[in-house]
């Protein structure tokens, strides 16, 4: 399950609610484009802004719209007793895997993220994906932290915020962390800029944004790389800089794929929470203008 | 309101809710003590780990036992949606005023942090105090941006994170923030080893996390500084520069102060959410030798 193209859609929403039936075709989308998982409720789901109750309707839904696609539900909490409670509810409504982030307020000790992977582990049924994303939660992962992690119960994938834009860097980079992590452990990588390199360089998935807009895009890609066609993976991704660099520029994917969803009419306007914003004005026509370059319109 | 000592108190909890009767006394101890105000559901409060209905109870017993003197109520949460729905909470329960940070998963703009507080000033009717708290909202407020924020209505105080070590570089900055808010607007300090030197260099208030602890401690070196009398103030904090450097080795004050709670019998230990954990073994030990050595045990 945890290998090949893990598709993470948004959550449309606005200050009323989630809009669910956007949310249902964007999964929809994933499945007709045959992705091999689904991330529902990861930071580009926007989970962390949605209450539990919101949160246990957008995994149920995202379940029943898959088709049999393993659904991996996002239960990233700042407290260990509300984390509980989300994968309780993930479980429920039928998801096939946990994708557990160690959000924070106040910054966490290793000793504490451990703490919070092994009360989960202890407590779920379904496998766990490590969601390494110091860029949201500020905690930055060691490579001996993942391997203490990674020899708990149910532990099954860790998602890397990326990998060195060398290639052999790269390599290294995957071994390492290979090194440490029982053989049963998958590496994805994230960060879409590097969703290529990261494959080429031995990881075994794609944790990926651009994959719940773009599915069929980011799907040629993955099956490239894990054919052992790098060339062809590199090239692909490489078509797409634009879209990268602008990423970097904005601070990052959700705002850019948010306002991207508006713009193709798969979300209304607007779909982010606020304080969020989508992009406006010249922004977002230079966007606009980009996709349609990138056949992405 | 807005000046002297704001002393917060610890909200101690466990796994399976809050200590109430441990959080009555706190605030009993600072209202006998006379601080000047009581911030409530601070960081040190813990607020971001605590559902809305819990943070409403903690609001209305903080205000029920401070007897008059006034209560300022953290208010901050990751979504503007429930951010308004905490401030409608805590001035029902009688707050005398909100304080607001800009909590984020993802990294937010200056726009969207204006809008924040636009959106928070225009629903409210008790004065805000505006929270600038890089540690744990990893948004750095320009001084450019607290002057348009200043200019909103009910914004009635800034907490800025410290000021530099150096006394002509702290006063310089405390002036160059007073040069760009408007003169009802006060400017309070935190960051308790720089409690001392942020008075002397021109802040009208302490809001402090030791005062939750220590009110008499915290309050004579509040009123030297305010006194006019610098030197004393600062002699008065330099007593404490054990506690000043434990604080910057254990990345923070709320571990600590916690520990301290439960070693001094005011709080039940554990008094901190999973996954965040007190000081235990050698640490524990340390600090509770050190707080004899200061009379703060």
């Amino acid at each position: 399950m945890f290998k090949g193209l893990s598709a993470f859609p948004l959550t449309p929403m606005d200050e009323h609610g989630i809009d669910m039936p956007a949310f249902a075709q964007l999964v929809q989308r994933l499945v007709a484009a045959g992705v091999d998982s689904i991330g529902a409720l990861g930071s580009t789901g926007s989970y962390a802004y949605l209450s539990r109750a919101e949160r246990a309707q957008v995994a149920a839904l995202a379940v029943e719209q898959a088709q049999g696609v393993p659904v991996v539900v996002g239960i990233g909490a700042l407290r260990t007793r509300d984390v509980l409670a989300l994968a309780e509810d993930a479980q429920k409504a039928g998801a096939s895997g946990l994708l557990l982030a160690p959000v924070s307020y106040q910054k966490l000790s290793d000793d504490e993220v451990y703490g919070l992977f092994q009360a989960v582990s202890r407590a779920v049924s379904v496998p766990i994906v490590v969601y390494d994303n110091p860029g949201t939660t500020r905690f930055e992962f060691s490579d001996a932290l993942h391997g203490r992690i990674a020899q708990l119960p149910h532990i099954a994938s860790i998602k890397i915020p990326g990998v060195p834009a060398d290639a052999a860097e790269a390599q290294a980079r995957v071994q390492r962390l290979r090194a440490v992590v029982p053989a049963h452990v998958s590496i994805g990588v994230s960060g879409d800029a590097l969703g290529a390199k990261g494959l080429v360089a031995g990881c075994d998935a794609w944790y990926s944004v651009i994959g719940g807009l773009w599915p069929q895009t980011t799907l040629a890609i993955t099956r490239a790389a894990l054919a052992g066609h790098a060339e062809q993976a590199l090239e692909l991704s490489n078509r797409l800089a634009p879209l990268w660099s602008w990423f970097q520029q904005k601070g990052g994917s959700l705002r850019s794929a948010a306002t991207a969803a508006e713009l193709m009419g798969l979300a209304r306007s607007p779909c982010l929470p606020l304080p969020l914003h989508t992009l406006q004005g010249a922004d977002r026509e230079a966007l606009a203008a980009m996709l349609k370059t990138l056949d992405l319109a």
